[in-house]
């Protein structure tokens, strides 16, 4: 399974009923700051009874040192499987520290490599060598590169072999099902193209059937 | 007054009784996402009440899209006054749409600008220059740069004239009371050496006495 749902703006039921409804074609949920926020920390745990067998992904995007890093974290990691930190706060006194943590609690940390909008040409594009010569020494579990950076991913893939690769953007931030994937992605993170659908679960089985024929068509499969 | 006091790893109550005590000593008060994810969004709007009159600054470390930061934002904005963003994530469909909606809304964006930690030379510290360019740009009404790192303060004080700058690092990581604001920080934010003292209100007069004291002598007024 290939797909990752984003779950950013939807009420706890509605999030919820998605879930229920998502199991088994989803391979994981991705749960958004916004989320958390709004329905309080112990909305993970609820969501998750709704599909134990997901991969649960605390989208945080932290950003900080490693001790309020880890003391954010602490406040949802019972709850999930996997945290997303931003590469550009560093190993040293951040990420080393923040990995160091989740290691010890049997926890996956996932780091953004770089991001998918205008601005992060502005900056963060300027220092994704110094983020993938840092991700080659930490070895995160998971690694962000969005499905809108086709050639980012590939760099990604093959700079960073061991760790899993999650692309986000496809759907309302413009890549096809599928794109990402064939780039050398593990997952491709969905989120408003399901979540806002009249039929969430026909159209998340429609994004897995288009990522399917992608891949076909990619790997010279067809 | 020159002292903001960071409320980050304290209980509920343990917060209330400090913003009480400190009100009229401290300028303001930060509240980190930790407090925030621990207590509630609504717990920023209970602290509030016990000195109206404060600065309030929810610490989210903001670092999405504009879409997300104004999410994020949206669950805590009627409590504070600013909001601090981080100045890695660019402008364009990042920074810009953040500062509009917070505009609209009365409230003040503050920007970090460089961080304290080890980790910050690796990546953070190599886009400093493109980060203040991008903040001349912008016009936020707050930048952090931390107190550790004065000559990065009077860099951003030259180039940035018109931002009130905020400097945390004070006490715990290692900056006097007054050293950042002899570099031209307007206020310095200070957290566990007040919150953890066994009297925060005597510890909180102590540092604006030493603020008030090092000015002196970097002004040379004494």
């Amino acid at each position: 399974m290939t797909l990752i749902v984003a779950v950013d703006d939807l009420t706890a039921s509605d999030a919820m009923r998605l879930t229920t409804s998502l199991c088994g074609v989803a391979r994981g949920f991705k749960i958004g700051l916004p989320y958390i926020l709004r329905n309080g920390a112990d909305s993970a745990s609820l969501l998750r009874k709704e599909c134990p067998q997901a991969l649960w992904v605390a989208d945080l995007k932290l950003a900080d040192i490693g001790y309020v890093m880890k003391l954010v974290a602490s406040a949802i990691i019972n709850d999930v499987d996997a945290v997303i930190a931003h590469g550009f706060v560093g190993l040293r006194g951040a990420l080393d520290e923040l990995k160091e943590y989740l290691d010890e609690n049997g926890k996956k940390l996932v780091v953004v490599a770089t991001m998918s909008h205008p601005g992060a040409r502005e900056v963060y594009d300027k220092v994704f060598p110094d983020i993938i010569g840092l991700l080659k020494r930490l070895q995160p579990w998971g690694v962000v590169v969005p499905a809108t950076r086709p050639e980012t991913i590939a760099v990604a893939r093959s700079e960073l072999p061991g760790s899993t690769i999650l692309s986000p953007g496809v759907g309302a931030q413009g890549a096809r099902p599928g794109t990402a994937l064939c780039r050398g992605a593990d997952y491709e993170i969905v989120g408003r193209l399901i979540t806002r659908a009249p039929d969430p679960l026909a159209t998340a089985r429609r994004v897995v059937a288009e990522q399917e024929e992608m891949l076909r068509k990619c790997k010279g499969l067809k």
